[in-house]
């Protein structure tokens, strides 16, 4: 879920003509949109109604089965069983805010914060991965003193209004905030040709640095999702972020490494930034945390966070609850019991394995990319330009072939793959196949 | 928990003198700490570690049961058993976003809009009461081409960067932002000598008003938290808000109700604005929503919806998700089945009497306020002064009489009593017999 324009206008119910639509689901559509107004927005051309969800799938109100390639908050599986009964269990017995001594969040903290390099020590509990990212912006400002931010161009870092200002993809028809520049993710035609991504990315920032510098605004900090989830899913080379780690440190920034998507194994390792072999100021923690239980997080190191509370001090009233930490432990058992990590790296490696098969036979696959089971795969047209309207033509396709799949990208023509971690080879065989067919059928 | 800097001076662990404590306890705050570093606050002078939570209990790892009064989230009682199991069933279920269609969602919408005057007929859901109010301020800018935002001196309304500079009680170390003017909740000595409490609030909004458009920022809205719990409690006499809000419509502005605290029926009505017999322009919900699950909502008219929708639109992940909306659901059957909004008015009464009572026995006793199970009883030292120490002193001794109780306030000398509202007469002759031991021994 990526909330962009771009990716919305692309699998989405646009309310229009529902004279294909049987009366029924005309009726619940309208009956939505007079509850949820011009916020309510659907996917695909013809809605789908969810009742239940299990391991990678969902199921529909007609007990239709989806492989759910989509979705990549449920990570360790629609429903855990393990997951669900660690939320049933501390529901029945506690829920407070963290103002009380509580060994579940406290013994979860120390647990989660054992994933993390020396020096990122303190962890705060929010309740969304944008709360999370609003958070981190202001312990960059109070540390930093500055208030300039550098993103990528097609970014998506949340729904608070500090945070809407730094996601250019969510509001393309406004200008750029004055205290927000933006940098272009790594290109494309430079991966391919195995250029410098890694020093191209670097001088852009540094150039966006010199221009908040002379602007008067100041750099406080650069905030990337650390596989680029949004801007169309840049993994490689790994190690491609040190370098502007380096160059946001000479300059008295902070580097935000934002995990809401890539992070709790997804890319293959715990944490997208651990590809890329760099110690972030700030980490910020979403999504996948609780496998759907609302949770977010920031990591950081104490003095930093110390530097935030001398000004204002943070209290979340639900963030750190007792459930919230019940349901991210249990994430943690399941990742380490049924070794959806190890997983992400095979599967996600035959997977893609399997999408470089397919670019051989189908020119109009322009590239695949990716780490674990966060894959990209670019369409093109014929004169190798992206190509939007196929990937929408895809993602539809695929849904009568009963997988639910999205999009991302600067020209939304990237198919953004990412199932549950209990996504096993047949699955990958699955989809490999029935994307086969539609590529033929195309 | 209402976040304010006074209050949490009040009645807060302050970490310093650990002497006293046992080395267990001790061993534990340092490990706590170390993990949530400078963000971590906690209750009392000893702090508690709270293990088990039933109806209006708490439980501590001693198996001491407090009489919570403190925490206004469980609102139908901590681990209400209908709603626990409204969680576990639909958690195991089906746990997923807004953008496939799902009757739970839906369902919950509709019922929660039955409970709103008409034209205020579109919900948007959250993950927290912060999440709300930063949505509410977008919209009111969408909607009025405005930027400036009015509050009360000493309000809070939740942790995001824009809501915290709309909350002075969160910052009171910085300046006031240049889109935010103050003004002053109502006063005691006007409500105490039968003063025009409803005009001299809307001359101050007025007055307001004008400030900021003749600043060239302009007025959006007033935002106002409808019992004004951070201020001090604020409820009489009840429709004192309705020549404020035809101010601020006159002005072009929006009315904004923050019903995060007072909301789902603990002023004695479903909202604390209701009393106030007034149709406000945006409503923001969150703390007792689910009873603790994480979730908040903004309650708005389609057209201003539609509005904001057409510059950026608003997707959160967590926010809607069926497993809210079941725990939302079972809260509001149980506000049914308990008959627990009468009981918040009668049980209210009671307490309330009490209290008066017990203010004619003891002067120190400044004044009492509130509807409902949301009540506010000041503590003034012998010349009638707010006394914040005393207020410290009674919270603390209440503890060693098994009670948690709060405080808030622009002087932090009110207590802030809001059981769960399932408080029977029983537990107001509990605290009401309590708090005389120790007025007498004070």
């Amino acid at each position: 879920m990526s909330g962009t324009k771009q990716i919305l206008a692309l699998n989405r119910f646009d309310g229009g003509d529902t004279s294909g639509l049987s009366a029924g689901l005309r009726e619940r559509l309208e009956k939505r949109a007079s509850t949820f107004g011009a916020a309510s927005v659907l996917f695909y051309e013809q809605p789908i109604e969810m009742v239940r969800g299990n391991g990678v799938h969902l199921i529909d109100v007609a007990g239709t089965r989806y492989l759910d390639m989509y979705n990549n908050v449920p990570s360790v599986g629609h429903c855990h069983p393990h997951v669900v009964s660690a939320i049933a269990a501390q529901a029945a017995r506690l829920n407070i805010h963290t103002r009380y001594l509580s060994r579940p969040v406290e013994d979860y903290a120390a647990r989660l914060l054992g994933h993390f390099p020396a020096g990122l020590s303190n962890l705060t509990m929010t309740c969304t991965g944008s709360e999370a990212n609003d958070l981190a912006l202001r312990i960059a400002t109070a540390v930093t003193g500055k208030n300039g931010f550098i993103v990528t161009r097609t970014a998506y870092h949340g729904n608070t209004a500090a945070v809407t200002a730094i996601s250019p993809s969510s509001s393309s028809a406004s200008p750029t905030a004055p205290h927000v520049r933006l940098v272009d993710a790594p290109s494309r035609a430079s991966i391919a040709a195995g250029g410098d991504v890694a020093g191209l990315f670097a001088q852009s920032v540094q150039a966006a640095i010199a221009d908040l510098e002379a602007s008067g605004i100041g750099f406080a900090a650069l905030i990337v999702d650390s596989i680029f989830s949004s801007d169309g899913i840049f993994a490689d080379p790994a190690g491609f972020l040190l370098p502007t780690m380096n160059i946001v440190h000479e300059a008295g920034g902070l580097f935000i490494a934002d995990e809401v998507q890539p992070g709790f194994g997804r890319t293959g390792t715990m944490w997208g930034f651990s590809r890329h072999d760099i110690t972030p100021d700030i980490v910020t923690l979403g999504k996948p945390m609780g496998n759907g239980f609302p949770m977010g997080g920031v990591v950081t190191r104490p003095e930093f966070l110390s530097c935030f509370c001398r000004e204002t001090g943070y209290f979340n009233t639900f963030g750190g609850n007792p459930v919230a930490a019940a349901a991210g432990d249990a994430v943690l058992d399941v990742l380490e019991d049924e070794n959806l990590i190890a997983n992400a790296r095979t599967t996600g490696a035959l997977l893609r394995e399997g999408l470089e098969s397919l670019r051989a036979e189908f020119p109009r696959i322009g590239g695949v990319r990716g780490a674990g089971l966060f894959l990209g795969l670019d369409f093109c047209n014929e004169a190798g330009a992206p190509d939007q309207a196929m990937a929408s033509a895809v993602i539809n396709a695929l849904r009568q072939k009963l997988i639910l799949v999205g999009a991302a990208g600067q020209y939304g023509h990237t198919l953004k793959i990412r199932p549950p971690l209990c996504f096993t080879p047949a699955h990958a065989g699955q989809f490999l196949e029935s994307l086969r067919q539609v590529l033929r059928a195309a």
